[in-house]
């Protein structure tokens, strides 16, 4: 699955900036992408792009509407599906990550059928994949983990992507969940395939490359997270990466949306690389990034500090103080 | 789900026993509830119970003809829908777990509708499944785990059911694949949920129950498989196990369909009571069940004892010896 660029995002009636994320990640990171934005009445959220309407976003060359809010339960609202109509009927396809698929709307297919365009459910993939090998294939790879769910993972592989080919790598963001497969065009939400073939689609994700080219790829929930962690697991296995990198945000307590207490940092890197030796042998931790949102700078610089000297790794915030030192340390152990 | 009983077994044309396998298992541990078979021309496998046409099955009081035979690519050749169509005419429901889904089939989905009657895809659920919790459940839980898929992990929950029972204890099969799932008459094939869903599935197939009732929870796959440590890894943590059995296979070298070496007893044991602890801190391996078919009985013995040695745990082949060493040692740590 490839979705067509440039983009319009449609941003609803977006409660909140909250439910606009997927639209504001892609503006974050492929501002060249976008055309512009389509909001409703209501609409509470901005990505800082144009406002137009279907007509206006068709003359900017916009090849796909997508569907960049949520709304509560992942439904399609009725009162969202004329203007999806009236943007296949102006020539695009489009791109949602909804738990409804846009096909089962019967307007929605006969507009897509009516005028021969796609329809990208990005959490229902219909590509058939094999169970995963576990074989080791060519090229290098780096796998974000975390200590929890949303505490960074997706920023940091795409931080990484940057950072590394400033320094000359040959680097690839390769996305597993419903925003980072917008933000790279392609790519499979990995808590939507069914159980059984979890690694088999990372190893579609991630296939052998040049000897020198790495895949950064997305991590998903944590290997501590109750619900999650079968999830999390396998894309590891899948990924058999040479490098990780622990993503963590320093003053949650419990787990996103269970009362499982949080691992420490050095509980995820002696799991990960216990379970990632199936699959890499020499699979090794490269580096911490945090989440210092809630921290002063002073406070974010000796938390930091401390973890460096913990774990003998770098430890920074990609948001606040950028990725150099785990980039650096990759070019160390690697290069 | 819960499937209607007693079963008329389709044997279609299996080419061999373990093509139909999943009606041998059936007959194997739930005698009372099949009727007979019904075997089409060339087949090569028997499940030793009367031979039927849908017309008899029906007059001896079969409730669902259920398809116990795979063949190649888990699809439904032309020649069987005949058949299924007879049985729906004939007032059954029709219960399979193939890839291909009954209804998609026009006859069969007619058929079904026109007699008012049920199809049961056990491998593709139709249940909306939450979210794993972790939070922990009232009543007792066992599960069993591999070293490796296909070593007898739903062979040893079943023993286990057997011996339980028979020592006094209020103890139940849980079935997590598919020829379990038959074999108890409801359940989930825990492979073919979505990933999201893996621990969320297993709290629903095990909830709370009285405290001292046991749920004996067939595992799947290995948390050493490269293609299915995702599913063993939320089956895991929805399970919540207080005990847990290790079930091997001695004379494997590879885990089955990959070229990864097998793991030992002792990294399962570790690697699951390590995993296992976030949800159930006080998880611990009762026993070891080995499948020793390959063995002579004086090599099995010693291989047995040598097992109950090394790891201080009860070690037994639950088929040639029985599972009354592990169901002493649940007694002594639980009662």
């Amino acid at each position: 699955m490839e979705i067509a660029r440039p983009y319009l995002l449609f941003l609803g009636d977006a409660r909140d900036a909250l439910a606009a994320k997927t639209g504001l990640g892609i503006v974050d990171w492929r501002r060249d992408w976008v055309v512009g934005q389509l909001r409703l009445p209501g609409c509470a959220a901005d990505a800082k792009v144009p406002d137009m309407s279907i007509a206006e976003g068709a003359a900017a060359g916009a090849k796909t509407l997508v569907i960049g809010v949520v709304n509560a339960g992942g439904v399609l609202p009725d009162h969202w599906v004329s203007e999806i109509v009236a943007a296949l009927d102006a020539g695009m396809d489009v791109a949602a990550g909804l738990h409804t698929r846009l096909g089962s709307i019967p307007a929605i297919a006969e507009a897509a059928a009516r005028n021969g365009r796609a329809l990208h459910d990005v959490r229902h993939s219909s590509e058939r994949f094999a169970t995963g090998k576990g074989d080791k294939r060519a090229g290098m790879r780096l796998l974000t983990v975390g200590t929890d769910c949303s505490v960074g993972k997706k920023y940091t592989a795409l931080a990484l992507e940057t950072g590394m080919r400033e320094a000359g790598f040959d680097a690839d963001f390769k996305a597993t969940g419903q925003t980072g497969v917008f933000i790279s065009g392609r790519g499979v939400a990995i808590d939507a395939v069914v159980a059984d073939f979890i690694s088999g689609a990372v190893e579609w994700i991630s296939p052998a490359a040049a000897e020198s080219h790495w895949d950064l790829i997305e991590g998903q929930g944590s290997l501590f997270h109750p619900s999650f962690a079968g999830v999390s697991l396998g894309l590891l296995h899948g990924a058999q990466p040479d490098a990780f990198v622990v993503c963590h945000e320093p003053t949650r307590r419990t787990m996103r949306g269970v009362n499982t207490p949080l691992p420490t940092i050095g509980d995820v890197i002696h799991m990960t690389t216990s379970l990632g030796r199936l699959t890499n042998p020499a699979i090794r931790c490269v580096g911490i990034a945090v989440n210092t949102e809630k921290l002063g700078e002073d406070e974010a610089r000796a938390e930091l500090a401390r973890l460096a000297t913990t774990y003998a790794l770098p430890a920074t915030d990609p948001v606040r103080f950028g990725v150099e030192p785990i980039v650096a340390k990759v070019a160390e152990c690697f290069r």
